[in-house]
């Protein structure tokens, strides 16, 4: 521990308690390295503020101090968003104590989240008033409000609700100054200039530590339906959706499966059985969900649209779970898909995304491209059609050593797949963020307009460099460079 | 004409022809007042650039010569945001010449429209493909798309669709040093840090020139329902609407109308009727529209809903219109409720927000408070009750000196107005935007944070202070105060 860090940390027990600043080396390891256990940081100690006041004055004393904070929630990131760097320069800020629902109105649908208030928490908060809040994503037991805002995080109920940007309502954030923005207030028009409360929104923390927000809640669901459809390929698929979405709001997942995926699944997990009984190149999940029970019975709306896509040759087969159990293993196919993929080998994955209309010639062409330039592997692309953005997989050729693999060929395929993604006007990461693994890459890819505005705004919010160093983006020349 | 002006307007002449820098003083007059006639700008020279290559070289020589730009689009600014300042320092650059719509799929439900078209022309585009741009506003015949994304518009649509900053996927923009920010791309996920297009929407072209957006559209319309109800309070309105939200996303308008609104505009238009034969204190006018010909009729589940109100007692009476003529004669009442208020005596007119929740309060309490504070006005609230956005008028005492009026007591009743929304945790824009007209009250309230915030990011962007001169917010010192 430097001097400067010594000191700080002394600062802040005194001030708010020695619960507020843990240096046990044993206590602080679990949070040094992200869940996959590929980013390593050091910090001397952890900081864990338990209100808003707390992590002002914490950054205020940081930034006289001049020691960076990395703020962390869950340390669910994908990214190595949330892992210090290796120096032991920077303290860990958790936010973990701030883990209050500050609020939950189910007449207006919205709820107030501390920062560190874990999102299956929050959902089931609101399923117990009625309502839902319409996030979800695998990490839903560790994954935090903070980190899901500050990583705009995305998930399966996307294509109906938007992203986590969609969900926020209001943001709380304690600025790189000390300053505490207070934009909490849910206003659905607010035309006072630029929008904090979007910037903050996928920043990483690198702008501002997120110490609460207001969320969206959306009516609790009155039934499901939920749908396999078999068909000819991902352009077919999406003319599928775009007719539903023509007629109905009431569609919630829209999942596209390729055969081979499909029965590589069936293969590794045992009791699951294929939907249809005919064969068909490509495979979409749909779940359909009604809030109202006046309305059209998700399972006869689904029945209508799905015979009418079968009439216009956009399917060639499809059911409806018959049950909430058959309906469950469908579902339970689609969630099998990851665990059934590392089964079949070591592989690259990758979350890009692509305007939604180019998705189905890039799942093709650029998978097809993928194989021919690096001959043996297999690509494989399965996802959310709907939002532009699948889990584009390069698997290893048969018989390559993991390890080896990874290292001489990883770095290549990727860049070959990030500039595919680029020529289509894509993104490098469509929901996990830049963080640490991804800043050369969008350094190497720019745009140079962007990268240079996220730098100067960087620069002007936090000149210092004390929040979230190493991620993201460097500061411009003149700011330091974490 | 400086002579850095001069030499501009030459090489700008030089490069793209003469059709892109108008010099002619009665060519550029119209131009030079906002369309209410309340701020007078000059400038020896209007540009006129007809593509973003030439918006791009401009900002680069005006940068370079120092001369600030003044974007123009439809000139329709309800807050003196596209005049430019009174001392000719700054030259106009209008969009005008930027009217292509690039591209207009029904298919992926997307609109490429250039800066300087008109929204009445993009909506009509949109409904020829069978589609719709649900954004409409009173200007729609002048308002440019460019205009539209740099002040956020608002509109009558909000409550189902949200404000421009919902409705945009994708923006291009020149930025204050001449790069071109290429964010046309509709990527439903894109998490490649700080979100230049969420910036750039609602910054009123102080942050960079947008040149062209990509915009969502929605599904045509089927059918439509306009019912009027009559109520007690805006509680029961509010109660009544989330109601309805709760049960379906069919309901695209609800306006509250206080009763002795009513009676004004049926005293002011001949030909009008009272939709109900009860009387009630308050009224709300809703609509629900269907875009799926399956769907159940928006009558019926009007009547549905309505019906089940009134059991519940949150409306007292309601009608549903019988016919479009009836329909159309509903909406006249609220579309005349500004041209009768105008005729009842001259009164302050404020664009403000509360979070939803709050308004039925505000609208009675605020009302009260500021009858009583400022003897003999009236106070009338008005409006998106939904979004939390009323027109909130202070009419003149009866018999008042309109001119004297608005100088002696105006700047008190909007401060007192404004503090009260302040108090409220609301916006002192909902949907205009600052401007040159809410400058000051900007700067009186804050938060600090937030001001402080916003001045760092334009001093980072455009340090020079070339784009739009003395609108929204001021340099921080050290930075060029326009």
């Amino acid at each position: 521990m430097t001097p400067a860090q010594a000191q700080l940390v002394e600062q802040i027990r005194g001030s708010f308690g020695p619960k507020t600043a843990v240096t046990d080396p044993e206590a602080i390891a679990p949070w040094l390295t992200d869940w996959r256990g590929r980013f390593h940081g050091s910090a001397p100690a952890m900081l864990a503020p338990a209100t808003t006041a707390e992590v002002a004055a914490i950054v205020r004393l940081a930034g006289d101090a001049g020691v960076p904070l990395v703020p962390q929630g869950g340390n669910t990131s994908m990214v190595g968003g949330a892992t210090p760097p290796a120096d032991g320069s920077a303290l860990l800020l958790t936010t973990r104590r701030m883990n209050r629902i500050r609020a939950l109105s189910p007449e207006s649908n919205l709820a107030v989240a501390e920062a560190g208030v874990i999102l299956a928490d929050l959902r089931a908060a609101a399923e117990r008033e009625g309502r839902r809040f319409p996030l979800d994503l695998g990490a839903r037991g560790s994954a935090t409000i903070g980190g899901l805002v500050s990583t705009n995080a995305g998930g399966t109920q996307v294509l109906r609700f938007g992203t986590m940007r969609s969900l926020v309502a209001g943001v709380e954030a304690v600025l790189p100054d000390g300053s505490v923005h207070e934009g909490l207030a849910p206003l659905k028009k607010d035309n006072r200039g630029y929008d904090l409360n979007q910037l903050l929104i996928g920043a990483e923390g690198t702008l501002g530590i997120v110490t609460a927000a207001t969320l969206r809640l959306v009516p609790g669901m009155v039934s499901r339906a939920v749908a396999w459809a078999g068909l000819e390929s991902p352009a077919r698929a999406l003319a599928l959706l775009r007719s539903i979405e023509a007629r109905t709001d009431a569609v919630e997942s829209f999942e596209i499966v390729p055969d081979a995926t499909l029965a590589l699944v069936l293969g590794h997990v045992p009791g699951l059985r294929a939907p249809l009984e005919t064969r068909h190149p490509w495979h979409v999940l749909i779940e359909a969900v009604a809030t109202d029970p006046g309305a059209e019975p998700p399972t006869a709306l689904l029945e209508r649209l799905l015979g009418t896509a079968i009439e216009e040759e956009l399917a060639g087969d499809a059911v409806i779970a018959a049950s909430e159990a058959q309906a469950e293993s469908f579902w339970r196919i689609r969630h099998s898909i990851s665990e059934a993929e590392r089964a079949a080998g070591p592989a690259l994955q990758h979350d890009i995304s692509v305007p939604v209309d180019d998705m189905p010639r890039f799942m093709v062409e650029g998978g097809a491209a993928a194989e021919a330039r690096f001959p043996g592997t297999h690509a494989v692309a399965y996802g959310h059609l709907g939002d532009g953005n699948v889990h584009f997989h390069v698997r290893a050729p048969a018989g390559a050593d993991p390890a080896r693999w990874y290292v001489e060929q990883g770095p290549a395929i990727t860049r070959f797949v990030h500039d595919m993604v680029v020529a289509a006007g894509g993104s490098i990461s469509a929901e996990h963020g830049i963080g640490q693994m991804k800043r050369a890459e969008l350094e190497r890819l720019g745009p140079v307009a962007r990268l240079s505005a996220l730098r100067a705004i960087k620069g002007a919010l936090d000149p210092r460099g004390i929040l979230n160093p190493g991620k993201l983006v460097a500061l411009a020349p003149g700011g330091r460079t974490p």
